[in-house]
């Protein structure tokens, strides 16, 4: 028998290392089990829509949904609801609906190099990378639970940028409704009143 | 005379706008801009040494620095403080030494069209992006300023993510740190009690 044959959004696992590689930096477990949540959260959505993407952890998940789906960080369709948990979600801009996906500790029991790896029981040093690989490939899907979620519109309505202003303090342009100067240097204000 | 050769770390303007539109979706000014910050500030730090990014908005300018630096947001070597402020900043992983770049309003009055993008003094749709490239293709560094900084130890060295735990409330893997309860959870405590 040959390897199994997992396509990541229409690619090979070998493409999707391969660019993982080039834009992580690094093939980590999380991004390439990222690439297969993206994958499963995309089966379940409707086709011939827009969707935007929110990750629940600020670690690898961003970078698996900006490899694979039109969402960055730049052009704002990607955003951080940083509560450690390793789960994404996509959903329709326009409705708020959508499809989240996370990986379930209660499923790793025949995982047992991811479990190692997620749940930190060995040390970084004792992980084989070859071998959590192949557990991904032979059931990445099976560690995973997706259900159906709809976002709130005070989530998927972004509020505009809305008028610059230039910092009376540091000259700079900022988004006029923070305020009378620009964050950062209300921040700086702060802490000097601190000391 | 033919186009001025402006190269964007080492890609030329054009290359540099299809990786843009590849990766961003759109030839938007403020990446193409967020490359030559790139550029201007790789060229005043040491070479051979590795650095971490911040950006002090989450618009447009985390995509330049993903696209042409090793720092991404799920490697964390690109951070994200959310000032608004249009400024980069490259510093050095092991010491903070590092240089900050930002797009300075007081320098673009040679500059009408880049002037009217980034200080929204015209519609969006009367903004022309053939002729703010050629802005700041012909131009693009004699709008930036750049400053030495250095950056705090707190701020650089990352705390670790520790140990995992499991949420007795949703039963999802978090970081231990967070507290007997993952994040997600306690926010919905929350707000179940302010109704």
């Amino acid at each position: 028998m040959g390897k199994i044959e997992r396509k990541i959004c229409g690619y090979t696992f070998e493409e999707f290392i391969e660019r993982v590689k080039a834009f992580h930096g690094s093939c980590a477990p999380g991004v390439i089990i990222g690439g297969v949540m993206v994958d499963v959260a995309q089966k379940h959505l409707p086709p011939g829509r827009f969707y935007d993407a929110i990750c629940e952890t600020s670690v690898c998940l961003p970078d698996a949904v900006q490899i694979l789906t039109p969402c960055t960080i730049g052009n704002g369709w990607l955003s951080i609801v940083d509560f450690g948990r390793f789960a994404i979600i996509l959903y329709d801009k326009e409705t708020g609906e959508g499809v989240r996906v996370h990986l379930d500790p209660q499923k790793l029991s025949n995982f047992p190099e991811i479990e190692a790896w997620f749940l930190k029981k060995k040390a970084k040093k004792e992980q084989a990378i070859e071998s959590i690989l192949r557990e991904i490939r032979a059931g990445g899907e099976e560690i995973l639970r997706w259900e159906k979620v709809r976002i709130r519109p005070e989530t998927y309505r972004r509020p505009k940028l809305g008028a610059v202003a230039i910092c009376p303090v540091c000259g700079e342009a900022y988004p006029a409704k923070h305020g009378e100067k620009c964050l950062a240097c209300v921040a700086k204000e702060k802490e000097a009143q601190a000391i």
